[in-house]
């Protein structure tokens, strides 16, 4: 819906020309499609307004709902992402969409049959074999966006020899994003080497007074370096969601 | 020091040809100044490393080392900027430059002999009379780093009115960085406005339940939008530096 | 039991001519018949004190029990609730009072054989599939207590379209319960569009920094509208018990 | 600003006949007024709205910009309220405006030109001394919206004669307020002998574990009885808010 | 072994007359006797200093340890009790002694060969079906103790009329615990009705902003009442055997 | 009032025959004497019901109204105790009252013209010099409600020579309180060599992460030693009164 | 790889005769052989570094992957470790290498061909049952790194004549653990006995306000003690680490 | 007093030869001294137990009592220091004691007149200024207790060139103290360069989400270096006596 029918469509409202019942109707259609399976509604309009369709956060949705959004985005002409899906959710979404693509260590699946111009770069770094699910989340997101993506592993801030013989990769990166549990030092160290926005996203992984992820959250909001932001604790989605946006408004 | 002249005295020293401490003593030189009073060192090799020079952080530091940390960057031909400094010390630089310039409410103090080229644009919103010392300080910061900026205030998510009708200045900026306390809620409600990153500040603004920050810090630390990232409570700062950092690199 | 006969009972016994004893056997007579399965007493004198008879929190007691309340209260003449109950205990119930209500989502099973008068109204928002739940136990309860519901769902903070589309409706009713997890904005935004109190109940939807819904839980305390009072995590119940007892005593 | 008028102003704008300037000029003028000293904002269309003037936050104003916002709401015809005000806040109010009154217990200070019509009552019940300036402060709230008052003190629940005797002027209120710090038991007790919502009131009165009142807010959160609402800690003038709200839309 | 011998055996020792080694068997053969299965120790002289038998908790511990214990007490005359025990060691511990007595709702085993002199009362009151289970441990170590004890039931703060009607049967009590999950505030109100030390067991019992019990067990320490003490979430045998203690060394 | 005459005046309510603002009255002056400086009152009666008089907590009172409670105690035949007073406090009442005794280190103040029958002994431990304060709140308590008391100081955990030393002291008492901040490990030892109920007082005296004394009362609350209750942080005035209550009835 | 080597390579690349590529080929063949299964890197060269070879953590790994690893250390002569394994992940290593050594209850298991030359000896205490998987995965950790252990149990603060009794066992540690739960008081009562470094590792075991192993926790850091340092919640390997590491340069 | 005196005057007691009360003063002589000033006990036994003489912690002393506990160490041939001693107590004591030293940023005082052998180094690395009072006092510490010290400023996690330029000072000591606030990474990174204990001191130094050095903390147990052991925050005390006491037993 453009912004003249738009401006049109409230102005005839306003002045009494058509009925709230209609008005309601036409944003619904333009807006938001209702997909009748599971009364979930799927904000077509995103596309347009933010840049990117809506994402499916799969948690607490059945897998006919997940379907029916992807078949209303693909109606549209849109690309489709679903987040924190089980297998179950996946494998329901391939075999309505054979050319869907599933990543089981990321939790995610998706259909981008008109993929978006590559443009930027996100560079993902990460310390340990646990922290890895959230990695590829990230990975599988900004991809899906439409930036290239490099994956720096095995880094942990007590082998401090590794950091530095990735330092060339870092920052090669328009924007990058750093995943590390425990003590969750390696944002500090990381942003110490690069001079572009590093996103922070802390996991769950650890025990004991790590608290679920707590304290490498609290780490990283008192981070010493000043280019670094955070997200939620094991919010991949968030960290390559926000890395891409940079990296794609990025003239570097 | 440029990157050749590091790689032979390095290479002398592994070769043996040069004793650690002509090595120590040239890089000291060269990365790290040593300001007499007060035994505080100043970074010059920032500006090469990072695009900005280092920036010093008033608290618990004595007005003569803040001076003789200016002085020192105003020799190396650099900018300056300090943020946390109390009233003592911002007359202290004033009184030894005449042309730094003080902010009494963001608690910053700046001398731009060579003001940078301006790039990019930072919004910053407010909701409320006592966010604003924090969202001066995102200001002070992202000026002095070569941006635009644009100060929205009175924008509080329970008049959703007067935000709508700031929305086409939200939409100007290449990052927008929300300062708000209490329950911590513009963010969200921001984000759904605008298709850049915004960096979240929560303030320490509230009593009772709002431990001093960490409800709003946790509530934008949740937010539902996609699109925002989150630094510290009352970190004008840093909120301001990875906003400019982001509006620098933009292409928008 | 009216007042007469309770005075002149306690008279009785302080002038001596009643034995404890007997008091004792009476009061529990009136106020607290004893339903043999399970020890569970249940306050058949509820209704008379508060206006509604006394709802059966399911957690931790047997199907039988519940049956047992059930009928006590249907002997007595009164309406029945029953939340937080597992299929089992629902199924339980329906078996026993093929009349009974059981809604699967909302956990509750009710059986209202003299329905009371409708009056008033609640209106209950809602961001997202995951807090529907939640959403269903509150229009259950204001339901069985008389109340005419409205759910609107679908109103998140970050599409703020969506809820200014909803306005008309959420201003019908004369209280507004806003369930939201996450970070728990919703309520905030929404009574800045109502003049009627608003009730906010968090839920435990999230994950990391969510804390159960704790960030929810102190985003709603510290909401910045004067007309929002919170009340437990996923407490639906509760929720939906004050918006009725509001809506009830409503003269709008 | 009638609705008419806005809406006209508003598709004027869409249609490209007004300049945004001059919306924004207008919708300034109707919607905030702007009051020159401190740069402090005052929404005098929030009465229209909302059923009452904006209420004035005193903590980090300046005393001219509290005298600023009076001075405004006085010119609109309208009354006015400022909680947590200092001495010095108080008396500058007060000399300026002559009729006004001032209470240091409660910290509040109002200026009631045209005062409401009395409307409900407000039942406010407090256990100890140490309360007195929260349920001042619902107190002053309640008045100033119009409902007539009666404040219950020294009724603890471990001395429960006393509650008891007080039982008639509980069941008077059309809301009770109860303010209460320590355990917070309180409102449980008394929510036992009302058919009315209570709107339960935290305070930070205690020592040691009671965490600046955070024990008795959970305790009031996981109160047993199901009328039982809860608002931020010392937070009177949201419990007076709230309940006069009820009470002035109740018909009992 | 009686102190003589003790000090005889340590003097020796010290004179260099015996070795340490015989020392050390000695003294574990006299204080703490090897069981040989799962290596546990049981402290035989613990009834001698303490005037009660050790007492096993049965977490962690394999059925055969906990009956292996049982057998050393009984060896050497002494009454047995074990708590937290499983379904499983329950049942091993009956089929080894015939007459050991099992509470599967209170999670304990005991086996009273030579049964304590009756001495002193426990009164134990709750308010609901979910804390019976530890009420029923504190009753359990009571009575081992060798206490007479009563159980109050259905008597939460919100139904005042219901503990006034128990009364009596509280002030019979020695000592009184009281036993209550949700906002703990039993212990404040009953201690206002009785003149002899409350014992406060805040259960786990809630859901939300409990916090796993901890918002009772802040309540319970903040408690306004002067004759209230605390023991740990759920620790039904230590709020029983506080109580215990007490009860039989009153001379009421 | 005697039980006789409060019956017939509620009876006589009941029966219509008497006004209730006429029972409100006599309850009043019978129950609770109105102290007119400072609107504080003062309950009576508690003396009857409880076994002793009720007692002044100093905190937020002015000095003239703690004068006006003593003075009514003094009138009604009872003695007077008040905690947490301040220098000012304690010297206006032993202003008023030549006879009253102030403790400084305690902050309290007593009034005992009819010393109470000796009975009982209280043993008060603490480990060093910072928790002192709080141990002579716990002496003053215990002795005015008529315990003899023993102080034992200087018995940390980490010089354990210093505790066996003291042996044959701790086990001369009918209840031992034990205070202490930091790790709060003392209790679990002491109670170790004693066989009477031990009343454990967590202080605030620490650093970091003693988090205001909450480390230790969690320490405390854990005990491994099963004769431990626990009070709130610097609750001196109720570890003595638990502990005095419970001397007072033992027969030991 | 010798540091001549390293420095010839890197000046190499410095003077750019050699090509990133060759140098980070041969770094990481030298630093990190890269495991094939799984993706797992290997840090052969932390033996040199370090003094022992890098230890494998089981948690989030496949049992190929960690064969992997022991078969690279295998081929490089060094000794290998893997932390909180599994069954399955045991018995795949031992299957692997006959000569492989599992400990279930310490959940390791570990290959020993070149045992490192007996030094230093370090004392583990334990207080009861529960708290044995930790204390064995402490003592696992010393042994494979050379050093003496010594397991003294059943030595809880509360039985202080039991510690008493093996006091000289723990004198004759170079270094000593104390493993606690609950109330974590042991390590402080144990550093009044010795003059070496005690290394305190809080465990989970308790049960309500023990907070997962946090009360403890907090306790060991808040030690009265001076001699006392903390590692994580259940961090049974690094305490013996550390023991181990202080008791192998120990001269005593 | 020696072994041999001990024994046999505990023998005499338990052969009924000795009165407790001659032990009692004979073992107060020899192990407490009393210091008649302020009732403050020094333990002067301490010396021979544990290698140092027992150290005042300065809080809630007097000058007066200071000065006396450093009299009666100087009159037993023992050295003194006292930590947290205010500017007031430092004079006091050096007017007592003109060779005694203060070391004001330390805020320390302490008196050598038989210094201990040098042995042992212990090194001190510390990021920024803030973190140098803490630093300072670990300094004191150590020297005090015989141990060489360097002390490593200026080398942040986010300047890693500036770490690795020190990397041979670090390297030099038997143990590593590493000082650090914000977000505490410090240590993790620094034990990645060395292979001796690191003994990690978190400070309440930074703000908003570092609650007070929590951040810090959970961050330092939570390290991935196997080589870090905490203790409390701020405790530059505890972290130079531990190291100290593993640079003096070490044979590096």
């Amino acid at each position: 819906m453009s912004p003249d029918v738009l401006q049109e469509l409230i102005a005839g409202w306003q002045r009494g020309d058509v009925e709230w019942s209609t008005v309601d109707a036409r944003l619904r259609a333009a807006f938001a499609a209702t997909v009748p399976a599971e009364d979930v509604l799927v904000d077509l309009d995103r596309d347009h307004r933010c840049g990117f369709p809506e994402v499916v956060f799969g948690v607490g949705k059945s897998s006919a709902a997940i379907v029916a959004v992807f078949a209303a985005q693909v109606t549209a002409g849109q690309n489709s992402l679903a987040t924190r899906v089980s297998p179950e959710q996946a494998e329901a979404v391939c075999q309505a969409f054979p050319d869907a693509q599933s990543n089981s260590m990321a939790r995610t699946v998706s259909l981008m049959r008109t993929p978006p111009k590559l443009q930027g770069r996100v560079v993902v770094v990460t310390a340990g074999t646990s922290d890895r699910p959230v990695a590829e989340e990230v990975i599988e997101t900004a991809r899906w966006m439409g930036c290239e993506t490099d994956l720096v592993i095995d880094v942990g801030v007590a082998g401090p020899h590794r950091l530095i013989a990735q330092r060339e990769r870092l920052q090669a990166g328009n924007a990058v994003v750093v995943v590390a549990g425990m003590e969750g030092a390696l944002p500090s160290v990381v942003a110490g080497w690069v001079s572009v926005p590093v996103i922070a996203v802390p996991t769950s992984v650890g025990y004991g007074a790590n608290l679920g992820g707590f304290a490498a959250l609290l780490s990283m909001l008192n981070s010493c370096a000043a280019n670094v932001a955070v997200v939620n604790i094991d919010a991949g989605f968030k960290g390559g969601y926000l890395a891409a946006m940079i990296a794609r408004q990025s003239r570097l």
